[in-house]
């Protein structure tokens, strides 16, 4: 439709795709992930040229949480869907994103841009004519929107569309016509990175505020530290930890935060969700006259169903977009700058020590015997002993996402989440990405815990792992079931049983090496005991799948009461 | 929120999810979809109350393909899903069948009332108050919202939903939030059923309309009539066997007109489709001087890429909301009072024979021999040869989808496919709610025919017909990936290869009794031949899964045309 530019006219050609996966390219990309669809197949075409992988997922939605834990570990991601039925399979995982801070950049295969003017009744169309309206669904959960209709504008749309993408930290969406794939543009364009850096403050009203910060801090006498999810979204770790190491305040996280502090400094003190605390963080977090909370989200789960009780008075936000000190707003100021200068400028505080974690095992279980069962007051500090510095931990929506909030972490451990959006299955795509950019970036030990109703959404990502020779630990808990919503409503309702699979086979069905690959069942703490001790488990050589049995009514503290707190307010008249 | 009605003031005081689910039962529905959620629960306690089944999907995509599947055979189907996660996981669902007119009641489970004002911080919500941006991305595949946010208007929101779900014959999108569920409102409302009749043609435009239609068509020298998927879709098909039988008039269908006609007549002459028609039926019909066309839908796919070639001079159409008689057009006039009056009307025509189709095998496939590999020209004649009465037989988007032009219906079959929307994965999921309404109304086969890159995207919905004691046969074409994408564009790429399954082991990894179920590998035409000679097989007693191997190039030839047809669409400048 739009006319091409003359390629006389341009110093490098480049075509409309290749300048689009360089520049994915560029800020850190290397697998794509997505499902091929006719209106994206040239374009794919173009993925290996410029030395990127094509992950080939068995369905979007998988792709889209796929994409999800690859930028939660790399920083950015990249899926290619097709138009309408494609796009619309991921939707979720994109919502996803776009609720969690997640950077994805989607990338659909539309038809050519002739067919969409002449309202041609394809296939993949609601056939009415309308090709506006798949985009129309994703411009409520994008950041920016990129239509590439035009060769004029393609390339300062794509980049515009990456760099929103980083700096908001949530999915961007791009529509690549069938006719735009190959059209050509200018690529000396290439020679200038996309600029990724935040804006900075304004270096008066940044003084100001940290000025008022510094007044207050100084006076409280026994200031504490709470990070939250949005500190490590908007990539303020750096600045996080300055502050904690300099200040050696006490310093929590919030669910969504775990994983932000260095577990292992002697000043860190826990997970706060107010009921659903660890032992003894409420009572330090609650009676504190001063907290600092960086990039807080105070939604139910995150706060063991608003049970969060500490005074605006006695609070200090730090967001990617505004700062708030007591009831006085800064909009316009983020956290970066100002933590920055925080830091340097703090000088000597009232430092009171904040409770030590530990990963000791509740004393009525430590007299472990062969027959006993597997309960998660035992689990999740077990596994806090068996994690390694800068293993991937993955955690589903249920019990794994509640239990590993008693799991102390050794350095450098990433924790992967979705405690907002909270759409079960997505662990199994999360971590299929999440192994992938731990293979990139050098094998880390990636590792999941899913409930059994949970995998049965997602599965076959099973098999892209498989596919793509990664290396991950899944655990599997056998619970028989929706354990988190048992607890909400219909403790014995059918609706929340599943079908009962045999889980660990599907390595082989789905066409696992039996010499690159290892399952395992475990039912009693002495055998999940034996499976954490042993070395060539826990070297993760390759893919190993591991059946764990739970009862299926037990669930971690801080869950029950989370999901009775829910359901008050789903009844509340 | 909404003030509660006095229940003194109420004659038969009902719960407003029991009124809901008493309505669904009343217009057919016996099994309902769905995936629980915590906003979904207390809903879900009604279901068994007033008598009908909870399905219990492994996820919603799964669950949405599955209600379509449904529909199709019941008439009408019911999805529950949890806000946001759940729903925004089957759109793709929804949006096919509102491209296809399938009708669909999608049953939203939402936070409540009070938490919706108060704009909680809530999990499965995007984090920033707006608790209206799902139900607008449904609305645009909607033909009918009800949004049950008050006791006062929730019977008519409901009925009005129900009925335009069934008239409109496409999906329609209710919220019912958890303070809702349990909210009394007048239950004597239900001793009136809902209206699903059509509205009637005004008379004298109707006679009118036919008076015009009788005029071309006793002039005309050799009408045919053409039946397409909205004869199906709008419940034409009494209009259309009786104009078929009493005119005698030459038959064709397209694909998505399969199985509307009965292809035992000795006027059908078999599928039309361009240049991918059965053979000798283009000739025949593009030389016609009248073609009748019911509920035509000229797409892509449906024309084998726009080679349809009836020149509108030449004829009728007849649609659900209008007719047209060569370029004339008469909106406000529907199918059924004109197909009933010209029928009625119609006296002697002229009647030429058409072609007569039939299921012979071509001639170099007849001396099979031990070893010859399964081809696509051999296998969908040999299909017909094997169907019996009222089989239901599904087809995936991909080479079944256009292997089952060639296959001849024994009397009352019905075809499930998706050949507008085309979204890969559905007919596995299609196949469960076809299964489970052919259970509920006396046991017909369905028999589904996938392939095993299509396989791989909803493979887990195989779970859920175990689950609900199904008895499908199940054919999976084992053809290494993506075979109608390979003619499209990239015969050889890798981004359409799949990962290898061991499919048939999925039978007992998803806890299928193997007394209760049975699985198959055939890879030569004598052992497929065989297969479908054993009466133990095609008794279809239970489950029964059948690895079909297929060379990975072969392909009906209607698809190589279409699929070249579409590479050209999409690269054209």
């Amino acid at each position: 439709m739009a006319s091409d530019i003359r390629t006389s006219e341009l110093k490098s050609p480049i075509d409309v795709a290749e300048y689009l996966f360089r520049r994915l390219h560029e800020v850190g990309v290397r697998g794509v992930h997505g499902v091929p669809g006719d209106y994206n197949l040239v374009a794919l075409d173009y993925i290996p040229k410029v030395g990127l992988k094509w992950v080939g997922n068995c369905n979007e939605l998988n792709a889209g949480y796929a994409a999800d834990g690859y930028a939660r570990i790399k920083g950015i991601s990249a899926v290619v869907t097709t138009f309408g039925v494609g796009e619309l399979s991921l939707l979720n995982a994109i919502a996803g994103a776009y609720s969690e801070y997640v950077p994805i950049v989607h990338i659909v295969g539309t038809p050519s841009t002739l067919s969409q003017r002449d309202g041609m009744l394809l296939h993949h169309t609601l056939g009415n004519g309308n090709f506006e309206v798949f985009a129309n669904m994703s411009q409520n959960i994008s950041c920016a929107m990129a239509k590439l209709n035009d060769p004029h504008d393609a390339a300062g749309l794509i980049d515009n569309a990456i760099r929103e993408c980083w700096v908001q930290s949530r999915p961007v969406y791009i529509t690549l016509p069938t006719d735009m794939v190959q059209k050509k543009i200018e690529g000396d364009r290439l020679n200038t990175p996309i600029d990724l850096n935040y804006p900075k403050n304004p270096p008066e009203k940044e003084d100001y505020v940290v000025d008022v910060i510094l007044k207050y801090l100084h006076e409280a006498k026994n200031p504490v530290i709470l990070v939250d999810a949005c500190a490590i979204r908007h990539r303020a770790l750096d600045e996080v930890h300055k502050l904690v190491e300099k200040s050696r305040l006490p310093t929590f996280v919030a669910p969504m935060g775990k994983g932000a502090v260095n577990e292992t400094l002697p000043n860190y003190g826990g997970v706060y969700a107010g009921t659903g605390s660890n032992e003894g963080v409420a009572e330090r977090v609650e009676s504190s006259d001063l907290v600092l909370t960086i990039g807080s989200i105070k939604s139910d789960f995150n706060t063991a169903g608003f049970t969060y009780r500490v005074s605006q008075l006695h609070t200090i936000d730090f967001h990617s977009t505004y700062m708030r000190v007591r009831y006085s707003e800064y909009p316009g100021v983020s956290m970066h700058g100002v933590l920055q200068k925080v830091t340097a400028r703090m000088g000597k505080l009232n430092v009171q020590a904040g409770p030590a974690p530990d990963n000791k095992i509740a004393k009525k279980d430590q007299g472990m015997s062969q027959g006993e069962l597997i309960t998660h007051d035992w689990l999740w500090p077990r596994v806090g002993q068996w994690l390694e510095p800068n293993d991937i931990v993955i955690t589903e929506t249920g019990t794994a996402n509640f239990g590993i909030w008693e799991t102390k972490f050794p350095e450098g451990v990433t924790a992967l989440s979705q405690v907002l959006w909270g759409s079960i299955g997505y662990s199994v795509g999360a971590c299929q990405g999440a192994a992938l950019a731990a293979k990139e970036t050098g094998n880390r030990r990636t590792i999941l815990f899913v409930g059994d109703g949970s995998f049965e959404l997602t599965a076959q990502e099973l098999s892209t792992m498989i596919r793509n020779d990664l290396k991950p630990i899944i655990f599997v808990i056998c619970n028989e079931g929706y354990t988190i919503e048992r607890y909400i409503h219909g403790m014995d309702a059918t609706y929340n049983d599943i079908q009962q699979w045999n889980f660990k086979d599907l390595v082989a069905v789905f066409g696992a090496d039996p010499k690159k690959s290892k399952t395992y069942q475990v039912r009693t703490k002495q055998e999940a005991d034996n499976l954490f001790k042993d070395e060539d488990f826990s070297s993760a050589p390759y893919l190993q799948f591991v059946e764990l049995y739970m009862p299926k009514e037990d669930a971690p503290r801080s869950l029950k009461g989370t999901a009775e707190a829910s359901a008050k307010t789903n009844a509340k008249q």
